[in-house]
């Protein structure tokens, strides 16, 4: 293989005894015992344990954790009582003849054992490090891997992939662009891409039919838990085409991933929900379904409810609906910190309920209800003795939303284990607000459902848009795009976006469409979570190389860093006072 | 396939001739004869003629040039007389029952016919219909074939696709990083990278082993005619490899992606010369080998030279080197525009023969030269009558650029028919700049051959680093790279960049130097230049779908543009007062 090794470390076994190998790689462990030298080399493949004798072989006398060394030696069944079947090498040893040091390790600033905790900034610091545990290159692998059968599914169907610029025009009303100063034309600014949508309804007016690219894209948002100023998404769109071809496609690259990652073949069609239907079942546009805990209409069985606060919701036009949070502990602070959680998250409040032996219920409330209403939500809500159940009444979405996240908190699976991918169509073009307001959610090009609807009844109004969730994690979504210039400036018109200001924000794709755009939908997921989800890890930076802190520190590299004054110039620009003086505060 | 289209448009043969179809696409063309409409219909797939009754169809009175239809209809067979042979669907035409507009198209800007000559700020300012033009499409697809073959390649060798961040540490002295500015960290910036070369390397440190990336790269160069801010390269870097194991990793993807692109299959290995082989027979370190005309070595001939300009050369050192150019025209006015090359590359003059039928001398040096130089001269250039022969004697690097320069103006083919692939290897660490001195001409981790010569004889001194080479093109470079944390500190000292400086500039890399760095070796090339020559094209503008202009504007999309001074300011910038007069200006 190289001046360095002829054999991987990690596939020596019993059928090489006697032949002569040579390894190279890095001190996993080392234990001396007898006068001898025992010392694991890891490469990548995984993991020998070479023999040595420091009276024979003066290296060994020097070799500490993570030194990267290459051995020869003879492959030699490993004495009887020392054998280790965990290890595909355990059956054997190398008898090490000599030991070469191509490079010492210094004292490592943590231990590279899988089990030990390590802080993240500490992790991040020397990711270098950090990358050698097998988890993380195991991550590492499994997002190659991922991506490599998401890219061969595609091509197979005969995509294209196509790369688009990543020094684009900013929006001008896009305040949240990365921004890019120009130095030959001082003044002006390139936008680093927040995804390639315009570019690729530009690629399908320009008869590429089948489009798809992984494509690092860039967010500046204030880093939330789990993003990244930069992140990958698949992009994908296709000409001629409906919804039902493109969620056939990406099913087929999220069951090719999942195959090559996992091992495992999802059952297709995935199964697809209205999005009516997973917020009345599940409370959430992102359901994690592998679970029931679903949310239950009781607004018939309150219809002549004495009950004020049932009444009171449902006089307003609001709604009742509970969730069987199943049997569990339930003292009265959980209750009271679980409607803590519903009053954040919109809720006058929450009604809860115990049922006993006896199916009576235990609960503020019972006192309200009466005996067939008390039977009525044991019986919807399929109580068990001990079950706790917790009802809101309140606007419906209101109402949904918190059941939503009480279920999540309360039933979702601490790990990935179980895989529920699925489909969420027909969201609604304008999203309700808490003040009960709407406001559009959508990207200005998705298609409405019925455009006069739009018009006439916005909050009734659907879209042709749908989005991919795996385990109550929004994968990615996509629509139906708009090709129709008339429908578009009809859209706008809706929107309340005027002619010119259009223009301003997206004259160059607007003055496309008129040259014989294609029907055309598409769709994007993101990369770092549906790896995540597959690795089974907790966050997006365990499956990127090389991720940046949730303030966008590095602290590998120490990026973002200060620049000189007269780089600064070159580009027409200068600091602010203010941040000028900011930076040179101790 | 969709609600638009159940065939692909191109693929009609005579074997479904009577079969109902439905094709989408856009009109290429339309002509009207007998009153008949005569409609060629364009997928991606291809074309083919649809018959239209304009009084049976109301929207054929409609049609024009790339309108964007869906049509229904029943493939026959074409009448004798008006079958096309060189059309894959030449044999049959669609009756029309229907045509549906699916949008309409202006007036173009320019015919789409790959015949017609655009103006290139034309052609990128509609992109989109530029596409559409075959030869456009063909460049797009072959793009998409040859990555894909390059990443299965690799994939198929065992490689890790590895994706590194691509907002990072700004070198201090690296005053053309492309800056972002950050806005969470306000007066703090981010550079868009130059190459992955450092993360690449820490990959190897990381334990990946095998790593590769097809990465977008950024340079904020002055753009010649062939460079973008923006680029894509592979990159590549295996751990306990060296020259061998890399070239011969990059020689199989560039196999795969010419037999993905051209269809044939090249043979391997590419030959391989050293540095100094070809500058002595082709004067310049990315020679083109489809031809010949190699540079001969006329020392010897005029040692003993009563020739003032040979004798000079020789006593300071020179030499005199000679390229037999071939039969041509020579008008006195051709002599003097070579002559001027010469002195532009540097050159003192250049000696020019015209060999005569009795094998004499048409050169104004002819008369100082005696019979034996003269028999000489044509001898060792193998001159036939009508040969016209350059001669040039100067310092060693002089004479072998400017014959190399020559060479490539007179002797290179205007096409890639033919791809001439070669390695070069043992550069020298330093560059010989025009007036003698020399310059590091590598990236600092760039292993010496012998860091001793490096120190007491630097002109001397190779590399190991090598270039990949096509039909004169430079396709990228690698070498084997320092592991050694000593031997850095001294090709450091050698480079006179001191511990202080290199901490600043290289810190965070350096230390990871600390912890066991295995051996590695790497290479990158651009995919940008491979399909320009495989696609046969004149620029890399032609192989990227949306590219910027020479002046890194995108007449597109009017990228790049001014912003809101409140945009500045939230990350803490302003523009200069100098800049801002400028833009204010009418």
């Amino acid at each position: 293989m190289s001046q360095y090794r002829d054999t991987a470390a990690g596939s020596i076994g019993v059928e090489t005894v006697g032949a002569s190998v040579k390894v190279a790689g890095w001190v996993a462990r080392r234990r001396d015992h007898g006068g001898v030298a025992f010392v694991d080399v890891r490469d990548a493949s995984g993991l020998v344990q070479v023999v040595a004798d420091p009276d024979e072989i003066d290296t060994v006398a020097d070799l500490r954790m993570e030194f990267c060394v290459s051995v020869t030696g003879e492959v030699r069944p490993r004495p009887d009582g020392t054998t280790n079947p965990d290890l595909p090498t355990g059956m054997i040893e190398i008898g090490a003849q000599s030991i070469e040091i191509l490079s010492p390790a210094e004292a490592l600033p943590f231990m590279l054992d899988d089990r030990v905790e390590v802080d993240e900034r500490v992790r991040l610091e020397y990711r270098y490090l950090d990358l050698r545990r097998s988890t993380m290159a195991a991550n590492l692998a499994a997002r190659s891997k991922a991506t490599a059968a998401i890219r061969r599914t595609l091509e197979d169907l005969g995509f294209l992939e196509v790369e688009t610029p990543t020094l684009v025009a900013s929006t001008p009303e896009g305040a949240r662009d990365m921004l890019v100063p120009s130095r030959l034309r001082e003044g002006h600014f390139y936008a680093l891409p927040q995804s390639p949508q315009l570019f690729k309804q530009l690629l399908m007016i320009s008869g590429v039919e089948r489009y798809f690219q992984i494509a690092r894209c860039y967010r500046d948002e204030d880093l939330r838990s789990d993003r990244q100023l930069e992140f990958t998404q698949l992009d994908l769109e296709g000409s001629f085409w409906g919804q039902d071809e493109v969620l056939d496609a990406i099913e087929q690259t999220l069951v090719a991933a999942t195959e090559a990652v996992r091992g495992v073949r999802l059952i297709e069609p995935f199964p697809r929900f209205t999005w009516q239907e997973v917020m009345d079942r599940y409370g959430t546009d992102k359901p994690d379904i592998r679970f029931g805990m679903e949310v239950v209409d009781l607004v018939e069985l309150f219809a002549e409810s004495d009950f004020g606060v049932f009444k009171g919701a449902l006089e307003s036009g609001g709604v009742i609906r509970g969730i069987n949070t199943g049997r569990r502990e339930f003292p009265r602070s959980r209750a009271d910190e679980l409607t803590e959680v519903a009053k954040a998250n919109g809720a006058k409040g929450l009604v809860w309920m115990v049922v006993n032996d006896d199916r009576t219920l235990r609960s503020p409330v019972a006192k309200f209800l009466n005996e067939e209403e008390i039977t009525g939500i044991i019986d919807r809500l399929e109580g068990q003795p001990g079950d706790v159940l917790l009802l809101v009444a309140d606007r419906w979405k209101t109402a949904v939303t918190v059941l939503g996240t009480l279920r999540a908190m309360l039933g979702r699976p601490d790990d990935h284990d179980q895989l529920a991918f699925l489909w969420v169509t027909d969201f609604p073009m304008f999203e309700e607000e808490d003040d009960g307001s709407i406001t559009f959610s959508h990207h200005p090009f998705t298609t409405p459902q019925d455009v006069d609807v739009m018009a006439t009844d916005p909050e009734k109004a659907l879209s042709k848009a749908y989005d991919a969730v795996l385990n109550g994690v929004e994968l990615g979504s996509g629509s139906v795009r708009i090709h129709d210039p008339a429908l578009q400036r009809r859209v706008f018109e809706i929107l309340g976006i005027d002619a010119e200001t259009a223009e301003r924000m997206f004259g160059w794709f607007l003055r496309a469409l008129r040259y014989g755009p294609p029907p055309h939908a598409g769709f994007a997921f993101g990369i770092d979570r549906l790896v995540m989800i597959l690795q089974n890890v907790e966050s997006i930076r365990e499956v990127i190389p090389f991720p940046k802190t949730q303030s966008g520190m590095d602290p590998l590299t120490g990026s973002p860093t200060i620049v000189e004054d007269t780089q600064l110039a070159e580009l027409g620009l200068t600091l602010r006072p203010e941040t000028r003086t900011r930076l040179e505060e101790p």
